[in-house]
């Protein structure tokens, strides 16, 4: 027996989502099977209508409906912090938290040359034609905390130096709730070079 | 800064499907944001054309996009032998194993009081019918190893015992690749008292 067209056609198109394996593609699809017409033409429109409705801000390059988006038209963020992420999706654990009350700027990704990734394919250009309008005081980099994510909030730092008053990057250190024995070498170095006073 | 409506409907449907959370849906619908508009409406066809193309055999109750299935209008396969399995998708491992000749007969459910469940939901009767019509010599109880499993094999083998001439159901033991330390005790004492000569 053969698994028909039609599922074997939707088994593949799961699993070229990010992280779902032919196994769990499967389990999808049967779910979807299960469904009632009505819940699977739910699914299907709300697939099909995101690339139509979402688009990238033309100010800070997150995700939005209406450009610019939501957060640069605020006027009551603080349009004199920026913050600068990686990925759009970087910005809805940090607005989830309400720590932060300033306005974003995503990168697109970060500099990775093994990947042909280098400055120029990132939104760093934009980044400095904000700053030349003028009025941003502090840059937060808060890029991953991986080899390309340093390298770079690193070539942010040296390129953006001279123009901004303030460049700071996130706090390293253990994660609340962790376990020491968990925490890996280079998160303890960092937490104990930025120890704090009590 | 809310997420934008058509991404959190996104979000809800995949967090809709089996065994995916609200994490994982956000993780998909970032997935599909990232697709070119091509990509994104190929899984929206996938998903809206399956329920249109895919039914259940008439005979099995099995997926099928013709009516009977493929495996109950092949005369090359045995049909005097009936698997009997809970869910459509547990005929596909089954299939790939190459193991069986015979075919098949989908419950679409386990007996299960608690969720309402009696032998009366499940296509039974149905089975029956096709024991009726004569020619079945064996039934194979492929239910799944679980309480209710084990309770719809018991009800099947009493109530169609006296019809069929020979009612097995699938060996319990060890799995290939298994390790001893992680065997649970129900399976060891299948494996102890199903043990056989070397």
């Amino acid at each position: 027996m053969q698994i028909p067209d039609s599922l074997e056609r939707l088994i593949l198109e799961f699993s070229k989502l990010p992280g779902i394996g032919r196994k769990t593609a499967q389990r999808l699809a049967f779910g979807v099977l299960r469904y009632s017409p009505q819940e699977a033409e739910n699914l299907a429109n709300a697939v099909s209508e995101i690339k139509k409705r979402i688009r990238f801000c033309s100010v800070c390059f997150s995700f939005t409906e209406i450009d610019p988006c939501s957060i640069c038209t605020d006027p009551a963020r603080h349009h004199e912090t920026i913050c600068v992420v990686e990925q759009p999706n970087n910005i809805f654990p940090i607005e989830k938290s309400r720590v932060y009350q300033g306005v974003y700027h995503v990168l697109m990704g970060a500099i990775s040359p093994l990947e042909g990734i280098g400055p120029e394919q990132l939104k760093i250009r934009q980044l400095e034609k904000r700053i030349e309008q003028g009025g941003v005081r502090e840059l937060i980099l808060a890029t991953n905390p991986t080899v390309q994510g340093e390298a770079t909030a690193l070539y942010l730092q040296q390129t953006l130096g001279p123009q901004v008053a303030k460049i700071t990057r996130l706090a390293r250190g253990i994660p609340a709730g962790g376990d020491l024995d968990y925490v890996d070498d280079v998160t303890l170095i960092e937490a104990f070079s930025g120890r704090r006073s009590f």
